[in-house]
C-alpha cells in the first residue's frame, strides 16, 4: 500500500482526492492537514465521508508528513514550494495541485502570481503531469506540476494538431467555460448562488494565469511560435470544463477523415481520452465525477477552421483524478486503479 | 416627491429598494449609504441599474439623512435603534428591514438576537409593517418594523383560519422553503453555487428568530394561545419562498367552500394578496420580481387537516416590496404605487 | 456471474442501473430492452457510459431474457406484471422499480394507477423490497416491488418510532421534496428548465399515488390505525430526496437520547443507513450518486413534536441503488457489492 | 391607444410581449389565438399576469385580428407568411418573431427552414427590425422581421468595427452561449431540468440558423466579403445571452481608446445598448427582464484581435422586448414606451 498524505484537505480538490484516494485498492492515507481545523473529523466537515473517511484534519507539524511515500498538495500557490525541499529530502515525492511548479521560467512564475519563486531547483526537476504527454517522464519524476484545468483541455484538444503541424500555431483561440467549482471553496460574494445562478459572463478576459501554463506546455509541441487567446467564462454549474477551441488550418486539403484520424490516433491506447465521432457535441456531464476527457472534432462549412471540443469535470481530470494517475504512475500500479468511475448522468 | 434615504445600499434588499424606488412615480432618492464603499457609484456595484440610479454610496456622517423625509434600513440587526432617536427627532419618518423593531418585548429581541435593546421607548410606538393586518396603524406610523419573510407568508396563510377559529391554533406547523437571497449576500461557505446548488436541505429546526416574532402576531389574531413549529429549508433558487402549512380543523363539518370562503372574503381588497382556485398549486415564479403573494388552499382525503400554500418573492412581498407598500400608505399615497411589476416568467 | 436482464432501460432508473450493474463485480449484462431503440447502442443514447457497456437496446421479443438469473423492469407502470408470468415460469426472478406488486390489495392498485391488476396470484407472492424492514423475506423472494422513492424515506423515517410506540400513528405529517430525475426523462414542458428551474411548488397535494402505498407499509410496523398526510414538492435540482416528517410524542417523558437511542438501535448494523447526530442537518448532497440514505432528530422547542430529517439520493437508494441491494441479498451476495460508492460533493 | 393582436401567444416570447404589452401605457390588447388552447384563460396558463391579463385565447378563426393595428406572430417558422397577405390587405401592420422575413434571399430561406416561401413579395418589402441600424426604414414599414437572439448581440458588437472597416470581416468568431428559454416552451428531453441543468454544450457548430441571416446583414455593413464562424452553446440558466466575439484588427496601430471611441460614438443616443468601460465583464444577469443590452471591449495582451462581449435577455432585447421597440417607431411612439424595466438583480 502508498502511504498518502495530503496538505491542505480542506477545499473541493482536497475532498475530490479524499473521495477518490480512500476508495483507491492500493493506498493507505496516512494524514491530511489543515492549520485551521486542526482535530476536526473529516467526516464532520464532508459528511459524504463518513463511513469512508476516518480521519481528522492535524495542523501540519504534528501530521509525520515524512513517514508518506507521497503527498499531496491541494493548497494556495506558495504552499508546496514551502515545504517541498524537506519533504523530497527525507525520500517523501511530491505531487502539487497549485501553480508552484508548473512554469519552468521562475521569472513568468514571480509575474502571474506575484511571489518570488523560492526553490528553483526543484522547479528544474519536476515534471509537468499531463500523462497523455509526459507518460514516460512522470514515471520517474520526484515532484509533480499537476497541469490546470483549462491548460489540460487546451493542450489534449491541440496536441494531435500542432505534433502534426495542421494549425496555424500562431492564432489560436481557446473559448473555455468553468463550472464554479474551479474557483475553489472559498467565501466569496461573486460565487454565492445569488450571484453566480442563472447567470453567465466571462473573467479574466484581458489576461489569465492558465494562459503562460498553456502557451510554454503548447510550445514543447511544435517548432512554431505560438500565439494563444485564452478565454474564461464562468457557468452556472457545480463541476465541468468546456472548452471550444479554433484552430485555422495549415493545409486546407486536408480532409475531416484525416483530421479524425490525427486524433483517434494519438489518444488510441488512452484510458482518459475519449475522441467521440466526427461532429459530435459532447457534454460536460458525460464527464462528471469520473476522469475521462471527451473530445469532438467540427469543421464549420467546410471552411479553413477546425473547431476542437473538450469537455472533463474540472475536480477530476482537470485536478485531483489527473494527480492520482500521475501518482499510479510513479509508484508503477495500473495507471487507472481507483480511477474507473462511470460518470453519474443525470 | 417623498424624499428617501436608505443605510446600507449594498446588500440585496437594499437593491431591491433601488430597483423599486427608482421607477417610483413619487419619490425622489437622496442619499444612500455604505461605510464601506463611500464614494463608490451605486452602478458600478450594480450595473443593472446603470442609467437609474445616478447617486453614489456615501459614509453615513456625510449623507444628509436629516432632510430625507423616510429613511429605510437594509441594513444587519442592531443599526436601526442606534440611528432612530435622532432621524425621529428631525421627523424623518422610520421603515426598519431588519429586526430592531418587530418584537414587543425588548427581552425576547435580547434573547434571540444576542444583543439588547437599546430603545425600548421608539420600540413601544413602532407599528408592524403588514398592510393587510394593520393598514390603519402603517398609515400614521413614525416608525415600521417590516415584517421577516417566512412570518409575512405564515401570518397571511393563517390569518383568515384564527380569526374564524377554524383551527386549532396549538399546533400548527409551518414547513418552509426559501431561495438563497433569503441569506444576503455575505461572503459565505454555505451559499456558495458550489455548495447549495444542486442540493436541499433544513435548518435551524431545533429554533429559528423568526418562530417567536410569527407566533407573537398570530397570537394578536386569537385568544387561544398559539403553538407553531417552524422549520426553514434553503432550496438551490434564487428568489422565491413557499410556505406549507398544516392547522387541524377545528369544525371538521366545516366544508370546502367555506374554507375558501374565509379567504376569498378576506383578502378581496388586497392588491397583493391572490386567493387561487381550491386545490391549486402556486409556483414562486408565478410572484417572481413582483410584490405579489398567492395562497391555494388543500384538504388530503378530506380529513381534519388544512394545508395552505403560500409563495411570494422574499425580497420582494418578503422585504423591500413590502417596506415601499408600506411607505406608500404612510405618505397617503396609492398602496400599489411604484408595485405593479408583473412577475417575470419564465 | 450473474446473468441480468434489463427491461426499459432508456429511463433515468434505467440508466442508473447500468452505472451500478456495469461496475457490479457479480454481474454479466445480458440484454437491455426498448422497443423504440432496438438497435441502438446504449452508449449512444448515453455517452457517460461509452467504455463501459457495449451492449445495443433490443426490442423485447429478440432479448432473450428467459436466459437471465434476474430481469430489472425499470418500466411504466403495468409492464412488469404482464411480462412476470412467463419469466417465473422460466425460473427468471423478477425485481420491478415500477408499482405493479407494491400494493398487496389489487383494488386500491386499480384506484390509483388506473388499470386492472393482471396477476394478483403474483401480486401474493410478491416481497416489498425495502431491505432494512424486511431483509429476510427479500433473500428467499422471487419477486421484488421495489419501493417508491418518497415511501423509502418515509418508511425508515419512522420505523424505530413506530415500533417502539412512540409517536401517535394516526396523524403523521410528512413534508417531502424531490429533485426533477424522480419525475423521469419524459418530455414534459413541466420539467423544462426553464420551468421548473429557479422555482419551487408543491404538486399532488390532495392525494399521491405514494400515499397508499406508505401507509400500506407503516401499518405492519404498528397495531394502531395509520394517518398520514404526505405532501410532495419539486426542488430545481436533478437528484436528491429530502422528507420532513413530523411525529406527536404519544410519550412526552421520552428523552431526546432515547428517541436517538431508538433509531441508532435500528439502523446500527445497516450499511446504507446512517443516523446522525441529534440536530444534525443532512444535505441531500451528502448523499448524491450514493446508496446512503441519512437520518436526523430533532424537538424543536423541546415540546411534544419530534422532526424526522431524511435525505437520500432518490435515483439510487430511492430507486435502482435499492433495487441492486435487493439483487445482492436474493442472490446471496454481500449486500453491498457493487454499492460502495462515496458521494459525489461538491 | 394602439390595437394589439399576438398570434401564438403560449410560447415562452408569447408570454414576454404579454408581459411587457399588458403594462404598455399606449396598447391595448385585443386578442391572443392559441388553436388548441382556444378558450382557456391566459393567466390559468401563466398564473403570473393574473390580475394583468383578462384575455382569453381563442382560436384563430375567431380572433377579429382584422380590426388591430398590428398583429405580432410568436409562433413557428411559416405562420406569419401564410396570414400575413390577408392581415396587410385589411391594412394591419405585422411584427413576425419567427425567421419568415428575415432573409431577403427566399432560396436561402428554403434552405435553411426546409420549407418554400410563400410569399416573396411580402418578404421584398419586410424590414428588419434592428432599430439600431434600421430605424428609419422600420418607422415606415409595413412588415417587420424582428431579429433573431443571436444576430442581434453578433451585429450590434460588430457594427462599429465593420462600418469603421477596423476589423477583418473574412475571419470572424462569435462563440455564443444562450439560456435554454430560447428553445421555447416545447417538451423536449434534452431541455428537461434533469438534462441541461448542471451541464454545459455545444450544438449546431456545424451550421445553424442565424449564421445566414448573421452574415447577411453584416454583409450591409462592409463592402467586404463578410466570413463568420457562429459556435452556439446551451448554459444551465433560463434567461440570459452572451457573445464573445473576436475579431482581427485590420490596423494594429488603432489603439484601445480609439476602439472604445468607435462603439461610444456608434451608441451615444442609443436607449438600449450600454456601452461599458473598456475592460469590463459584463453579466447577463445585469439585463434580465430588460430591453437592455451590454457590450465591453477587450484586448487581451495587447495583441491584434479585439475581444467584444455582449450580453442581453434573449426574450427581451433578443425577441420580444425588441418587437415592441420596433412597434413603438412604427407607431410613432417614444421608443422606450413600456420598456423601462431595470433589470432584476439577484
Amino acid at each position: 500500500m502508498i502511504k498518502v498524505g495530503i496538505v491542505g484537505g480542506t477545499g473541493y480538490t482536497g475532498v475530490e482526492l479524499l473521495r477518490l484516494l480512500s476508495s483507491h485498492p492500493d493506498v493507505s492515507l496516512q494524514a491530511i492537514t489543515s492549520r485551521k481545523e486542526d482535530g476536526m473529523k473529516v467526516a464532520d466537515m464532508y459528511p459524504s465521508l463518513r463511513g469512508h473517511v476516518d480521519l481528522a484534519f492535524s495542523a501540519p507539524e504534528k501530521a509525520d508528513l515524512h513517514s508518506c511515500d507521497v503527498v499531496f498538495f491541494a493548497t494556495p500557490h506558495g504552499v508546496a514550494m514551502a515545504q517541498a525541499p524537506q519533504l523530497l529530502a527525507n525520500g517523501v515525492k511530491i505531487i502539487d495541485l497549485a501553480a508552484d511548479f508548473r512554469l519552468k521560467d521562475a521569472a513568468v512564475f514571480e509575474k502571474w502570481y506575484g511571489m518570488p519563486h523560492t526553490c528553483t531547483d526543484i522547479l528544474a526537476e519536476a515534471v509537468y503531469g499531463l500523462p497523455e504527454i509526459n507518460r514516460e517522464a512522470i514515471k520517474k519524476a520526484r515532484v509533480i506540476a499537476n497541469p490546470g484545468c483549462y491548460p489540460t483541455t487546451i493542450q489534449l484538444g491541440l496536441f494531435p494538431l500542432l505534433k502534426a503541424g495542421a494549425i496555424d500555431a500562431s492564432h489560436i483561440i481557446a473559448d473555455c467555460k468553468s463550472g464554479v467549482s474551479g474557483a475553489g471553496r472559498k467565501a466569496e460574494v461573486a460565487m454565492l448562488l445569488a450571484e453566480a445562478g442563472d447567470n453567465f459572463k466571462a473573467y479574466g478576459v484581458s489576461g489569465h494565469r492558465h494562459t503562460p501554463e498553456t502557451i510554454e506546455q503548447l510550445s514543447y509541441m511544435t517548432d512554431a511560435k505560438v500565439g494563444l487567446l485564452f478565454t474564461p467564462h464562468l457557468v452556472p454549474m457545480i463541476r465541468g470544463m468546456h472548452s471550444t477551441i479554433y484552430g485555422r488550418l495549415s493545409n486546407k486539403d486536408l480532409d475531416n477523415a484525416s483530421l479524425q484520424a490525427l486524433f483517434e490516433d494519438a489518444y488510441k491506447n488512452e484510458p482518459f481520452v475519449d475522441v467521440m465521432p466526427f461532429g459530435s457535441h459532447p457534454e460536460t456531464r458525460s464527464t462528471r465525477a469520473s476522469n475521462m476527457l471527451r473530445i469532438a472534432l467540427h469543421r464549420p462549412q467546410n471552411g479553413d477552421t477546425v473547431v476542437v471540443l473538450v469537455v472533463q469535470d474540472n475536480l477530476v481530470k482537470g485536478s485531483s483524478g489527473q494527480a492520482v494517475q500521475c501518482m499510479n504512475l510513479m509508484f508503477n500500479l495500473p495507471e487507472t486503479a481507483g480511477l474507473r468511475h462511470i460518470p453519474v448522468l443525470p
